[in-house]
């Protein structure tokens, strides 16, 4: 698949990574190719991956991951040009980073959502909200102990959420879809309990929630 | 442990039932002690349960667990009398019942939540938020496949969360201290997810969220 990643940080680059080293083509758009992190995650990604500025890179991808910081995200979509029936994966939370975090919460939510602001911001694209649950040290590697974290993913494309279950299994997820973008209402709570967890309470990254049946 | 159950329907006979079965005493607030549906349930709940009129339960006990439906439940807490320093334990979630359900979801969230709401009723009462993000089939029995579920608690109170978790971990759930009451916020979109997942996407009741770390 051609994937581009909008917002090379650690949860784009980390997705990004992963994917371009199981042979999809990912282009990781950044505001300077020649920055030395850049340069860095592109070695790491190997020979799938490639560097261009983030206006350039949605045209060359069918998939397309956001992973910006949430007060980012709308101008990154504006630069990004027309994402017209693109999967866009939304991976956004829509809180502030720093020391805002924990008094701010979510930003949005209960009659809302990021995704479903998102989903405004890109038009006609078929967003599906997906990695917003768990931090990037899951996401390079979702087994922990015996098994493997869930990852819940929800949008209006049942066709999009195909293709991104397919790309959230292959890294090693369990990945259940939960049914329509507005239920992102729920999911970035989820998110922001997990970031609350991790880094309020001091639990560190590397726990996350499995789903168990009996 | 003294334990008035204010809500004796699936979520509080099962957990009073389960409690009183440990040896803990149990009362149940009722409004017709004498119903075949009460009877039944001291029956399985054996000889440390006993029923009561709702306004007579609080002064029996030191813990006071609150399953009624939302739209009960300011009621019923007036009814209860004075909670004065003790540990109230809110499972519920603020939904309505019924074909709104999922048209409406949670009633109240982002900036406050229904264990907020619940503090400001039952004045000077120890509120821990517990036992909202799984149904009662998972309270029957938190063993699902080779682990138990795990049930996050959040309150203002140390001790009263000591005495919840306890209360938890002896049902079989592998319980966690998520925060402070405000953090309600966020487990009960928790609870609202587990609630579409079962009911909404049709899962059915007997699947729970582990926690699992590296």
């Amino acid at each position: 698949m051609d994937i581009a990643v909008i917002g090379a940080g650690n949860v784009g680059g980390t997705l990004g990574r992963r994917w371009a080293q199981n042979g999809h083509r990912v282009t990781f758009g950044v505001r300077d190719v020649g920055a030395p992190k850049n340069q860095e995650l592109l070695k790491q990604a190997g020979t799938s991956a490639s560097l261009a500025p983030i206006g350039e890179v949605a045209a060359r991808a069918s998939i397309v991951l956001l992973a910006t910081p949430w007060v980012n995200t709308q101008e990154a979509l504006r630069s990004a040009g027309s994402l017209e029936g693109k999967v866009l994966i939304d991976a956004t939370n829509p809180i502030v980073l720093g020391p805002e975090l924990f008094k701010k919460g979510l930003l949005v939510g209960h009659d809302t959502s990021g995704g479903e602001q998102v989903a405004t911001w890109a038009s006609k694209a078929r967003v599906v909200k997906a990695f917003n649950t768990v931090g990037w040290p899951v996401m390079a590697n979702p087994r922990l102990a015996v098994r493997a974290a869930s990852m819940l993913i929800c949008g209006d494309d049942a066709e999009a959420k195909k293709v991104v279950k397919q790309l959230s299994d292959e890294l090693g997820f369990e990945t259940a879809d939960v049914g329509a973008l507005y239920i992102a209402r729920l999911l970035e709570p989820f998110g922001m309990l997990w970031i609350h967890m991790s880094f309020g309470l001091g639990w560190g990254p590397d726990f996350a929630f499995q789903i168990i049946r009996r």
